[in-house]
């Protein structure tokens, strides 16, 4: 028996190994266990016995017609970070200085940690410039002109897709924008004047401060969890002394955190913004990429007195550069079209009919299975290497969807000074201290994974371990 | 000798006839002396002088290589305008009322004389596809990713084309923006605060009124002559003043008065600007659309201190759906590049690579020479048919350029009334009181020429100075 014991054991460590050392990727079929009966030389049972072992383990999993792959897993992450505890004071300091060496610095790196970027070999380039030229021959005037009420095929497919999660639009309600940073700041425009403030999670993706800051705004950051988002009472007590203009929220998978507000917080964010009549714009540009079976639902789908203004883009889930957007403004529709009139006019005719007709003719949904695998993928390695390379005590969040990751060094780990000595390496990384206003999450770095998976990243992030651990 | 006299007066003034009736239309070639002389047995010398008569009407010229066309020219339009001479108050008014019936009747107009839009006609379409096409392949991802520092092309091609006025930049100096309206809301987001005053012309494009209101900034409206623009002392007293914070002029042709400043005026402002430090946003988005034989120059080109930022766009010139435009902000250059990252990241990547393509291959010169000649033309027929079919006392800008006329009617006739009487007949126009925050202009109109001239255009022209004389 000890001898069974022993086979087994040894079988399942010696793939434990193979797996943490990359030798067999996430993703890889392992063998059947037929050949690894004649390869070893071992019984069928003692086999089973391993992979069960390994399944158990979280290292591997059986999917239907494919035999056991690796999936490196939940039980060998690093232990989840707790939810922030941010100062709840006002915000407004200038973060330009740090937020300008990430972005100044930005062309010197070569592998790229830093940004939530989709990597063009995610991209189905071929298929979309397809959709180009099918947009320059679908517009009566191949897209020359003024697109003054934005593709009727694009808005007619962003309102299909919401009836998914419960959204119930025309396509007249949708206006579309050049990527949801112009809808974040169409809003803002409109809703807020210099001095009000406004609510946002924390730490908070810094494109939502610049623009706050651009605009004079003060900003109040929310103790946040990294699974559930937001915590409510915190909202609640503060929509309530109405003290704040308006709470912007990323329901879905943010940047940083992660986190996807469950259902009920959803549904409550949804009512005490009627209740205390303050607006709520949900950002959701990245709902789209979860990594369970099912499309989260959005505060929006419980507005029922339209002070929930939903906002997204093709940004994060397929084309970046084509500056695809939209908001859905509930009942402050008119404000917002006439803030959009006034500040930019129209959008881009030809990139927005294409991303019409590649929705039209059902393209979309199928790249977004295989981008959601390839993300799930990349999500798997990056947490094998920082439990792997990364100082025993850190910390990470568990995001069931997006490709962002928050990390929480031992506080002896100063992130900035990490940025400065990975970008001589020509690596680059997001210091934590550029997701608030406020000086906090120095030990903090958020990490993207929108990239192609491959052994330079895998490098980089074993290079960014080791420089965090000399630092102790 | 009478006889003589007779006969070429009488042909003469048959030919002016053909003219005015539009029988013989703008840019017509005249039948070759030759033929006029055997056609109606008259000598040549009878001809001869029958042609010198009308050359001296200037209603026709004399082309090398294509004898005499029809030229309806200046000695029979209506009176110019003269110089405005605004209420010299803050405005802050809301214009929206009136801005949204024209904005949400457009649609309903067939003929659209009201928006200074490029006809669709006008615009090499099958040019445009392919050099779309080129820049799918010329950018290494197709442009499906951001495009972070902007068309490289498209920045060179910006800076080359300035050398012609004067104008000394590096591509890097070039900020890419959606059209010029971004550049302007960016440079008023950067440079100005609310309740802040800024300087225009008066009648001024309504989208700067807009913008303006929408930022809660005053604006003080400047006398400005039909021919060189803003009155020079009066921004003087007011830049010396320092009650403003900004001035924006748009310096060639601009909507809706259509002037020029001359070099000496332009020289004065940047020297203005540089002594009363208080910036110049300079809109050039008509500049290359000139009648005469040369691009005009730019404040810009006289800015020795960068406090003239200098803007434009291809919206008027080629291509407004593509979303292409510019900005040189001067010593400004990092606050601007920082507003356009805060408000909209970056611009559409394909669009704006293919206008560089389009550029660097020669082919926007030889499209503005067809489109320089096709907006003269109009240009001529409006005149012709604004002499003909307005009431006696009606007033008319001369502009050198662009595709905007303003139009003085006797007091009696109010545009407003105008406007309604028009749309129900399907016909577009745009009533002097939206280029205004003050209670004026309500005689005057904008018209616009940038469609492709034809019948339709001159009866909605006929049809709207008869709806005048009936108010009278």
């Amino acid at each position: 028996m000890k001898n069974v014991v022993n086979l087994y054991a040894t079988l399942s460590s010696e793939i434990e190994q193979q797996i943490k050392t990359n030798v067999l990727k996430i993703g890889d079929r392992l063998p059947s266990l037929r050949s690894i009966c004649s390869e070893r030389g071992v019984s069928m049972n003692t086999a089973i016995r391993a992979f069960h072992e390994l399944e158990k383990l979280g290292l591997i999993e059986a999917k239907p017609q494919s035999g056991y792959v690796v999936s490196y897993s939940h039980s060998h992450f690093k232990n989840i970070v707790a939810s922030s505890q941010p100062k709840m004071v006002k915000g407004a300091n200038s973060m330009d200085e740090i937020m300008n060496l990430v972005v100044e610095n930005y062309p010197m790196a070569k592998t790229r940690l830093s940004s939530a970027i989709l990597d063009a070999r995610l991209v189905p380039i071929n298929k979309l410039n397809a959709a180009v030229g099918a947009a320059t021959k679908s517009l009566s005037d191949s897209g020359v002109n003024y697109s003054v009420y934005g593709s009727e095929k694009l808005k007619t497919q962003i309102a299909k897709r919401a009836t998914v999660w419960g959204g119930k639009f025309q396509p007249s309600d949708i206006i579309t924008t050049s990527g949801s940073t112009d809808a974040l700041a169409f809003t803002l425009l409109a809703l807020t004047r210099r001095g009000d403030t406004i609510a946002v999670e924390s730490p908070v993706y810094y494109g939502i401060l610049r623009l706050a800051y651009s605009l004079g705004l003060q900003v109040i950051e929310l103790p946040t969890d990294p699974k559930v988002g937001v915590q409510m009472d915190a909202l609640e007590r503060l929509m309530k002394s109405k003290k704040i203009k308006l709470c912007l929220l990323v329901s879905n998978f943010s940047n940083p955190m992660g986190a996807c507000m469950p259902e009920e917080h959803k549904k409550r964010v949804a009512q005490m913004a009627a209740k205390y009549q303050i607006p709520v714009l949900e950002d959701d540009v990245y709902g789209e990429l979860f990594f369970g079976n099912k499309r989260p639902r959005n505060i929006k789908s419980f507005d029922e007195e339209g002070m929930v203004l939903w906002c997204g883009s093709f940004s994060k889930t397929l084309v970046s550069g084509y500056r695809v957007g939209w908001l859905e403004a509930g009942r402050f529709k008119k404000e917002l079209e006439k803030v959009k009139l006034n500040h930019t006019l129209y959008c881009t005719t030809i990139t927005h009919e294409a991303v019409g007709i590649f929705l039209e003719i059902g393209r979309y949904e199928h790249h977004l299975k295989k981008l959601r695998a390839s993300l799930y993928n990349n999500y798997l390695n990056f947490q094998r290497c920082i439990s792997l390379y990364f100082p025993e005590e850190t910390k990470v969040t568990h995001p069931t969807g997006g490709m962002n990751l928050w990390v929480e060094f031992p506080k002896k780990v100063n992130t900035i000074e990490l940025y400065n000595q990975a970008i001589l390496h020509r690596i680059s990384i997001s210091p934590g201290r550029t997701y608030t206003l406020q000086h906090q999450y120095n030990h903090c770095l958020k990490l993207s994974f929108g990239m192609k998976w491959g052994d330079d990243i895998d490098s980089a992030l074993k290079r960014v371990g080791k420089l965090a651990k000399e630092m102790m």
